[in-house]
């Protein structure tokens, strides 16, 4: 099992070569969550993650005969980028499998940092799967994403950060997916500081860790699909376990609503942006189900990559959720000036249609009649129900989505 | 005219209140700009953006008896949060005037300060002459957005920062609207290292400075609409002018599509939300025609205000102008499966359909015979190239946007 030796040992090593990220105080979600919260902002590390600090510990670690032959990395996301930074900040030739389906942003960047992308397969496994036989092949060094000593003692090293940026920490929240990050934390943090509270974030689509902590051994669980993509791993390695069991105080799951919800806060008011794993750790903060309160609590931001046509979505959603947007459907008489009728009651009650489209043949749809869709950009909740009291006042049904 | 003391006195004024943001290097930026491209973070700052150092400084100035009956500004946007924020912290009373359309988000950040916001008229002109008419009712003072020598100085503030953060900067560039920022900065940096090069960039829409610095005197300018709505006004001030003569080595301008591109790339490279007004340094940066190369070059971020909704409309229209999404129309046979094959080579070119409509009555459509609009994402120009030449060798025609 690591110790605080070899995460410092991993500082020392990294020091020139990673960010020191910010940790900054946050005063408008401090008032939302009833916590002093403050970011530590690992969405500004090289390659935009923190996994540049497992990946760089782990290749520095390796012997000079296991260099010679270059390392290897399977991943449609972070990994790869750090991975790849790593091993040219070493003059390392680095592979880097993907699967085909892989952001092009991701294989853009993976490919900036000097690495040899190769696409394989359409899921993840496919890709993975190929990294393990080209490595066999070629006898280069595998970089496994989490459950590695040196990979998880090079993630340790945000724990020290921590601590030396805010000395007076009280709780620290951290997003889980294979557990490498939350598991060098807290042996750094709690090897040190043992009165930190240490929670972990899972996406409730792939709660592997969680449901492994309550089984007591580590198990398999079914993935839907999230938002938070960079932490679905369906089960959690055997080392990144042991440390969790040992050292972390409790878990939590945040939901895809709370997901968008957190990115876009975090875009709107912080004006940051955050990737949906890296958002996890906010969101419990926020919700009402987090047990700390009017405490020094850190929110690991751990990564901003997240593909731009994306974000417009994740924006969409993010409004959807907050009432800011609305998509409704209503019959009207298929005659002149009935569609203006409509509109002016959306145009008094302050809607701002984005969106309109009329249907004549349908389910519904009887003839003289049409078939009217609606997207409306609105100030919240009450605003969408101003909205829809309105129309039902003129006699108008409306289907909400 | 403002002397390098008063500016040096609106910092140690304003030390506790003002946030130090960051003056950080980008590689990213530097690779694309043959330049080593520095950010100065006022996206960060207070409020979003620098304007809070002017509003603070100028009310800090007034006279007891002055503050007595409050202050009063007009604004729709970071004027408005800067000038309550400051009076919030001085323990002022403070009334906004702001337009009736001004973005909600703003509205309720300046009364999140403390404000009494008033809506008053559609244009800002109205608010304006609103907050003039209530100043001479109410006694209160009337903080300038720009024209003001304590707003000018608290501006300048941000040059001495600079100097403190990179004492090797060769050229700073600077958004400009009624010159309030450049006039502080190039004022406090001139004075203190001359031979620093100082640029402002306006947005092509509102090039009011520019045009009045080729006339010897300030003019107004027609304003077309801009993402840069924070830079466009029409006249400059009298003060600022007089600055800008004296100290700014030359101006740029830069056009909507640069100013897109520019914010989608600091939202996807450097992960940081950037208002139009604060992405015109780096567009001019960017340019071709900015004459500085190899040279430490600090782009100012002055803001970072964007209302959400517009957000995806950005990074829509950012999208567009770097080929990663096109529009098109073309005509097919009304019958079962022309649809598939037309979307079966769009498939074979790896474009990612977004929306798709089919339409039987038009200019262009003849019976038997549907107009199909389709909206693809795309990697890049050369990839639109692909779908289009691929589509037009299967005897199609498209109509692009």
């Amino acid at each position: 099992m690591i110790t605080i030796k070899d995460i410092m040992r991993a500082r020392q090593k990294m020091q020139d070569v990673i960010t020191l990220t910010p940790l900054d105080h946050s005063r408008t979600f401090s008032n939302m969550a009833n916590n002093e919260v403050y970011f530590k902002m690992e969405n500004f590390q090289k390659t935009g993650s923190f996994k540049v600090r497992g990946s760089y510990n782990k290749i520095h670690s390796l012997k000079k005969e296991e260099l010679e032959k270059g390392v290897i990395a399977a991943s449609a996301g972070n990994h790869a980028q750090g991975v790849a930074y790593a091993s040219s900040m070493l003059g390392i030739p680095c592979t880097i499998i993907m699967p085909t389906g892989a952001p092009l942003s991701k294989i853009e960047a993976t490919k900036g940092y000097g690495a040899n992308v190769k696409l394989q397969g359409d899921l993840f496994d496919d890709a993975l799967a190929h990294a393990l036989s080209l490595k066999k092949e070629t006898g280069a060094a595998f970089i496994h994403p989490f459950d590695d000593e040196e990979v998880i003692a090079g993630q340790g090293t945000i724990g020290l950060e921590i601590l030396e940026q805010l000395p007076e920490t009280e709780a620290i929240v951290c997003p889980v997916g294979g557990g490498g990050l939350i598991a060098g934390l807290a042996a750094a943090v709690k090897e040190l500081h043992p009165s930190i509270q240490i929670f972990g974030v899972e996406a409730k689509a792939c709660p592997s860790m969680g449901k492994s902590l309550l089984e007591k051994k580590t198990i398999t669980v079914e993935s839907e699909p999230t938002m938070a993509d960079g932490i679905a791993v369906k089960k959690p390695g055997d080392l990144t376990f042991e440390l969790v069991q040992k050292y972390v105080d409790g878990m939590f799951e945040v939901d895809e609503k709370e997901i968008a919800q957190t990115m876009l806060l975090l875009l709107e008011r912080s004006k940051m942006l955050v990737e949906g794993s890296g958002a996890v750790s906010l969101a419990s903060v926020l919700s009402d189900r987090f047990p700390v309160k009017n405490k020094k609590t850190v929110a690991i931001i751990s990564g901003g990559n997240v593909d731009i046509s994306f974000i417009s979505r994740i924006i969409e959603r993010g409004m959807v959720e907050a009432g800011r947007f609305m998509h409704f459907e209503t019959i009207i008489k298929d005659k002149p000036g009935n569609l203006e009728k409509i509109t002016q009651i959306i145009a008094e009650q302050k809607g701002n249609i984005l969106d309109i489209s009329l249907s004549h043949i349908g389910d519904k749809i009887y003839p003289n009649y049409a078939q009217l869709s609606l997207s409306i950009e609105t100030r919240n909740r009450e605003h969408i129900q101003e909205i829809l009291h309105a129309l039902h006042r003129k006699g108008y049904s409306t289907y909400v989505d």
